[in-house]
């Protein structure tokens, strides 16, 4: 593959303004950005994209809400959340014949939404820096955490391991942390086990990511549920053959015992999905603990715990039309 | 045991007014009322208990916050909610020790709280009635549904069916609705089963008791998980050798099937539960689903999906006091 000098952000929400405002602001790169509202689009061309907080930058970048204005590209980084992947990708359809996607959702199986739309290579990820996205030009970063990317499992030698080293070291270029496996499920089942748990869980009880989650004393104690469901979640992976990296509930318990140490600091317990349901948005269930359920039935391996949440947070997202109504 | 002349209502809530309101206005019944709140209490002996809408009563009731001021009685009634079964037993103590004590709390199991307080004997109960206080001295009869009482099976010979069949017709004579089994098992725990799950599921969901308790189309739908923890409840009862009087999910599908006949009839759908999640009230859960746990962990049988809604309403509560923190 050629070398990489135009790149593509789709979506320009926190993460999207993360990678558009550092890979920008390198001077050997052309950035462009697909947005949903024309509005953003007048703004950035107009402004182009501050970077605050981690990192003080300033990149100049070409959006339209039309892949067609944009210009051929080598990388499109699809950085909308999983519920906005499917139309995101419907967008890019017929265009940008030369370029890899780079997926960086949470959960699994976003790449195939974006199979169903082109013919691109696919590189998988997933990424844990976070910004505050101030306005539609200006991001703080906030946690300097990395970006995990690697060849998707389904399609692995597209578009080839060569390619994704040189993402790579260009995000690496740019200021952020990024990390390329040869293999990445080990990486990614490891914390999905974990997020799925954390994360539905977290929805169902208004419960920020507290000690209550390692607590396995008395009878009642979430701690069993969430010990259980990660078990569930561990028996999944091996039977796709899954090695993982790290133990999801070692991971639990070394968050809690690190967030119990920052009182005061109640942002980083708030899980996404506690947010989404805070706020009553639809959240990324279906890719997070929905695809650990269906991941289950397609090796026969029972999930009932899984099953339970899903369904939960899926009853909980349906209470907020129920109410309307 | 003597004929029922003096009964005393513990607690006068809703159900304890409803209890009060009927059989204090009957002329061979004198009424007693153990109140938490003074105030209460010198509200009841100066006005006394007032019912409306499915009857219109008035009963004279001597009332009183301490048990020493209301005499002897033949029958107490405990209608106070489950989480104040054990502080309200541990006021009786020492005292009515010439009387039967009748339960009529959710759940299984508050009289083991009550035998722990005094020797009474004890009538196992649960009410469908339904009413709304509308204040000190008023409430409003809504729902004429039934009251079921029988032996506790524990202590089956005390006080011996003959007296239960005593204050199944004194409480049918006072105009409520009454039925005594002999054994009670049978139709109490396919309430509860049927309960456990329609509360449990409904208090972290946010949903009142809707047709999607009953939908199992797709993957997400919350059908498999009320049907599956009903299959489980089912198993827990066998496994106690309690031959279940109805199948507690077609009383789910039929439930469901009346409620979308009625739309806009909000109330019938919110359960308790949910009542008490709403108002950030504790809930009875430990009495519902927590009693299943307990029940299914005294004979062996698996119950990961009782433990878990048990666990996720019990981290719901816990999420209250977190956040006023």
């Amino acid at each position: 593959m050629t070398e990489i000098k135009r790149v593509c952000v789709v979506g320009a929400g926190a993460i999207g303004s993360l990678f558009a405002g550092h890979l920008g602001a390198l001077r050997e790169i052309e950035m462009t950005v697909l947005t949903r509202r024309q509005q953003h689009a007048r703004a950035l061309n107009q402004h182009g994209l501050e970077v605050s907080g981690k990192a003080k930058l300033h990149a100049p970048v070409l959006a339209s809400t039309d892949p067609a204005d944009l210009g051929d590209v080598q990388l499109v980084i699809m950085a909308t959340k999983t519920t906005a992947v499917e139309a995101s990708a419907r967008r890019l359809q017929g265009h940008f014949a030369d370029a890899a996607v780079m997926m960086v959702q949470n959960g699994l199986g976003c790449e195939t939404l974006v199979r169903a739309m082109g013919d691109w290579p696919i590189i998988s990820g997933l990424t844990f820096m976070s910004g505050i996205r101030q306005s539609d030009t200006h991001v703080e970063y906030e946690l300097d955490t990395p970006t995990w990317i690697g060849p998707w499992h389904r399609q692995s030698d597209r578009p080839g391991f060569a390619f994704i080293k040189q993402v790579e070291e260009l995000i690496a270029a740019a200021g952020l942390v990024c990390e390329a496996y040869r293999d990445l499920r080990p990486v990614q089942w490891s914390k999905l086990i974990f997020n799925s748990a954390v994360n539905a869980i977290g929805a169902v009880t208004d419960l920020p990511h507290v000690p209550a989650f390692a607590k396995r004393d008395r009878l009642e104690d979430l701690g069993h549920l969430v010990h259980a469901m990660m078990v569930e979640g561990v028996a999944i992976a091996r039977a796709h053959g899954i090695e993982l990296s790290s133990d999801p509930w070692a991971m639990n318990c070394k968050a809690v015992s690190q967030g119990a140490s920052h009182e005061g600091d109640e942002y980083a317990h708030v899980t996404s999905m506690l947010n989404d349901v805070r706020n009553k948005n639809d959240t990324e269930v279906d890719w997070i603990t929905g695809s650990l359920v269906r991941a289950a039935a397609e090796v026969g391996v029972p999930a009932p715990y899984h099953e339970t949440l899903y369904r939960l947070v899926k009853g909980l997202e349906a209470s907020w039309q129920q109410r309307k109504d």
